[in-house]
């Protein structure tokens, strides 16, 4: 069996999985093509390792949705279900290690931190595609399903001030009808450049981010009523 | 009483109704704002009518909203509470007739067509107000609202062929689920200019409706992985 077709099996093995999500197979193969697209400026990146955990890194995306207890984090379980599918196509050890440090260390609230260079582009190329565009739809949705304000002038400093439900020990849990789109784009996309670990990401990072502060910038002028 | 204070007083009756609504009273402002511009470029404007019909369009919005029959119209009963209202101010009958038919004129979908220079520029001003980011917002934020998709690729001729629910008199009834942002901006957004009166309006309309057009680009061309 060709590498290739192993490939095509793994993405097989994943659609399946996420059949109910269309969405989160679509997230899989455009960050699988920005994997590859980063992996031009880096050296001696292992295609073979970036490829396998691009495709399987949010295999259990649809497992966590569905879970209710709250305790399923699909970085971890997906790390798991990855080891079962390599173990049976035949991967050596060491590489299965390896893919599964990718998929662990893929979230942006992780704990485990991508150590190795395939690792760092998942990393990258995951948190480039909740940017642009996509970003701006993906904060109204989230405003329209938790019925937060389209807007509001609030400041950052009394928005985390002022907004606290529960202090906990890994961080403030936070009433989310008080959140707004653009607190979400000042108090987070804003930072992902300074968390991205190669150059490249970073580069195409910031021109994601004008896109949305462009975005913002028309709506608080529509908003005020400037003409 | 001065005239001034006579809007102004409008305008507080209106903000007390709306108290719920901060999102609904600055929607009126903006209109009012925008009419006031739009008016710049039309002869003979009686601007008294115009201000207070803009300033009393959406007063009834709280009552459709909360309304659970589905049978409240906010801009008849806007009307008949403008009515009362103007009386007590002592606005000559003539005027509150003129102002009344303004409010009842203003929806998009409605029976009832603006006829006077007065009616166009408020049903205009009204309509740029849904255009732009805001309509961009707005849309995401509805789409999440009732879990529709973040893109669909679908046809509109397929969307209006396999979507209805029920055929009633007045249109079809459809699934909103299977609703999109695009499918909403290619329906309906895009055909804004053409039912605009004055010249103004569909030139901003236009400007605005590039904007809203450019995002759906981007986003389309960021959901097929271009980078």
């Amino acid at each position: 069996m060709t590498m290739e077709s192993t490939y095509q099996k793994i993405e097989k093995t994943v659609a399946r999985e996420l059949s109910c999500s269309a969405h989160a197979m679509k997230h899989v193969m455009r960050v699988y093509n920005l994997c590859l697209h980063l992996a031009k400026y880096e050296l001696n990146v292992d295609l073979d390792v970036l490829k396998t955990a691009a495709l399987l890194h949010d295999i259990a995306r649809v497992k966590e949705f569905n879970d209710k207890t709250g305790n399923i984090d699909h970085s971890a379980l997906g790390a798991e279900m990855a080891d079962k599918i390599l173990r049976t196509l035949g991967y050596p050890e060491k590489k299965i290690a390896h893919i599964k440090h990718c998929i662990t260390a893929h979230r942006f609230r992780g704990k485990t931190k991508p150590q190795t260079k395939e690792a760092k582009i998942l990393f990258d190329a995951d948190k480039l595609d909740v940017l642009g565009a996509i970003g701006v739809a993906r904060c109204f949705m989230i405003a329209g399903q938790y019925g937060q304000k389209i807007y509001s002038d609030i400041s950052i400093k009394e928005y985390l001030k002022d907004n606290v439900v529960e202090e906990k020990a890994d961080g403030m849990v936070r009433d989310i009808s008080k959140h707004t789109p653009i607190l979400e784009f000042e108090l987070k996309f804003k930072h992902i450049p300074e968390r991205l670990y190669t150059q490249k990401a970073r580069e195409i990072a910031k021109e994601r981010l004008r896109f949305m502060e462009n975005f913002f910038e028309k709506l608080k002028r529509e908003i005020k009523g400037e003409l």
